[in-house]
């Protein structure tokens, strides 16, 4: 059954639209941690970040039933939902950072921060790392290292080199930090040198396609200090990180002590409803929205808040920040206890773990294949990532316990025994 | 209560995100074709197309209430959901427009579709009209003539004069067609003068945004020889008139008796959830497809898969398609037979219709500012369009009844008369 609707997949969605997994997991039920597939089997879900407070967490989907049964209609009508969300939502960020363009995917999210980058400082020129993904329209595209644009690169593009936890580009903390700024001077002066000029560096906060490199809590303040100086803006995309992913904090770029002049959220912020948005300082707001008559349909309607504002709710009242950075470092002390001479590196924080698999000093991607089929087999979903799809990457839904963590562990050292 | 509320709003949403209507309506419930705001009053609906199937209708409704309940994840895994829904949708069209990409709104539809074309033909140049709007990425916006993009227009663009029902090009009904085809053929070759090169035509098949004009049914049939014969893409933007609101035929490029090869679906789809979608001839898809990595995490997920199967249920059992042919017909009749010196034309098929207001030969946009406002005042939601803001919008959820024709009709009449 599960082959035939492969194939119907395929002749309705056409070519090169994979499925995770050797073979494909056909899933029917989620609840909490744990999802299950059409023939009934159950897995321990240590992948999924977007379900955040848990697959289908009664308070969410209540919250999604009951404002579906009232109204939906568009922000051009008054309307309580957004205006209560969105004050909730900046009250978590600095001060400055305090207004809100809701829409319904990163994608657009950071398809705006471009364009916020432009109307304040009429330049064009942007800046990402070389091996990193923020979405997928056709502006965003540009800064996708893993999936080059249709047309290839565009002249105003700039990519410097990713943070590098086995690699480093310098020796100490300090100097990795140095070298990371200094890279992005270069690409600021050739982008004014080009013409395009310098509008923005736009980054994730955790580098979390990049492969959640291990990095100094201060690794990026030369870098802000050089984006501020050439009038640039910071624009930190909290896809990932955000919403308390990696503990102790809400945002990642809180974590590194930064001040940003825009923020983009997306994926885990309605636990799966089509909700992002873009958060920004008053100035920077003022001169997007006087320069274009930005509208969204479906940005910010009321079931969208009162999914984004139920998984506010969750994530307050189950302290999921505080249990992430608790249940997270269990997790990594668990990962840095197994055993396997091809583990080059064992990394993370909050929720969010790399294992960088290497052998003989080079990058295995198999050995990493290998452990994560191994993995869905024996009821444990994970994913890949890095530049070599050689690092393991665990991102489970936040309420994932201690006992999670035990038989997470106990199935990838049965993976790296095979 | 709302005032403070607006205040609150502006404070969190920054300047320029205005309201309909000088008092902005505070709404707070819907069902069927009402609304009613916050002081309890009830207004008819006559503006709004994304609740397609009726405010809140039970069936959507409990759709999304289950399938959140049940499981909401993203498309790397198999699910039945999408498979089914995409199905149901391509049997709705020609048969070579047989594949579908699910994404969360028209804009991203849209900033789809121009790849398709570049895929395809490798260049770049697009043609729209000179007085629409097809969304907001920041590709998209390039298309929109009112709302023109951040930095101006890109190099790549051409705009050719939108049909008029008041001041046609050429005279008879063939020789209006012949002359929209012309202005194509010179911005073709204007654009492939310039090495952008031809890409394709985006248009929405009732021109929705450019004042929905009163066009012959043969009209877009040279337009098409001549984007064929050129080797560009026809892509029609069905966000608008997809889903039967013309009444007749699902699509808009149905009625016109055309052959697009990529199709853009957007608002109406799953009732007001977040979705929407491209559906595209196998070679197309598959030119992009191979040429660009696409994923959308929260394209096609279970919930909003079920929320547009939901929808299109209620499509085929109420037969919406051919109530809004008939309650059209009764419509608009009962415009044509409204009194007043100003209405210059009365236009429209299935349930969206056009009142052109002029004064003294030149287009009255006070008037209709007027109209629309005491409509609002006495239970009659509605809105403008047009160049000149100069045309009453009508544009009701589908199951609008011939009761509720009357009741909008009395309305418009009263406002007329004040």
């Amino acid at each position: 059954m599960s082959s035939d609707l492969a194939a119907r997949r395929a002749a309705v969605l056409g070519p090169n639209v994979p499925t995770f997994y050797e073979t494909p997991v056909h899933l029917v039920k989620g609840d909490g941690v744990w999802v299950w597939d059409a023939d009934g089997r159950k897995y321990l879900d240590c992948y999924n970040n977007v379900p955040h407070v848990g697959h289908c967490h009664p308070h969410v989907v209540s919250a999604i039933a009951a404002q579906a049964a009232q109204l939906n209609t568009h922000t051009r009508y008054l309307h309580a939902g957004i205006v209560e969300y969105c004050e909730r939502l900046t009250a978590k960020f600095q001060t400055q950072l305090d207004q809100v363009i809701m829409v319904c995917s990163g994608s657009e999210a950071n398809d705006i921060a471009l364009r916020m980058a432009q109307a304040v400082t009429g330049k064009t020129g942007i800046i990402a790392t070389d091996n990193t993904y923020h979405g997928n329209t056709m502006a965003v595209s540009q800064l996708s290292s893993r999936k080059p644009p249709i047309g290839g690169y565009a002249d105003h593009i700039r990519r410097i080199p990713a943070p590098d936890t086995l690699r480093p580009v310098g020796g100490t903390a300090d100097d990795q930090a140095a070298a990371f700024a200094r890279e992005l001077q270069t690409a600021i002066d050739d982008l004014e040198a080009s013409g395009h000029g310098f509008s923005g560096f736009l980054f994730c906060p955790t580098f979390a396609n990049e492969g959640l490199p291990d990095l100094p809590q201060n690794f990026m303040k030369p870098a802000e200090q050089v984006v501020k100086a050439a009038g640039g803006l910071l624009i930190a995309d909290e896809v990932q990180p955000g919403f308390g992913r990696g503990g102790e904090t809400w945002w990642g770029h809180e974590w590194l002590g930064l001040s940003p002049d825009v923020v983009t959220l997306g994926k885990p912020m309605a636990n799966g409803h089509p909700v992002a948005a873009v958060v920004a300082r008053r100035a920077v707001m003022a001169e997007f929205r006087n320069a274009f008559g930005y509208f969204n349909t479906f940005g910010g309607n009321p079931v969208s808040c009162a999914a984004a504002a139920a998984t506010l709710d969750v994530i307050e009242q189950d302290n999921l920040v505080d249990h992430a950075k608790n249940v997270g470092a269990v997790f990594l002390r668990e990962l840095h206890s197994m055993d396997h001479p091809s583990i080059a590196s064992r990394r993370g924080r909050g929720l969010f773990f790399a294992l960088e698999l290497e052998t003989d000093g080079a990058a295995d991607e198999a050995l990493a294949a290998h452990v994560v089929e191994y993995a869905r087999n024996h009821g444990l979903l994970m994913g890949r990532s890095g530049r070599n799809r050689n690092i393991l990457k665990l991102r489970p839904p936040m309420p994932f316990s201690n006992e999670n963590v035990a038989m997470a562990c106990d199935i990838l050292q049965a993976a790296f025994k095979a």
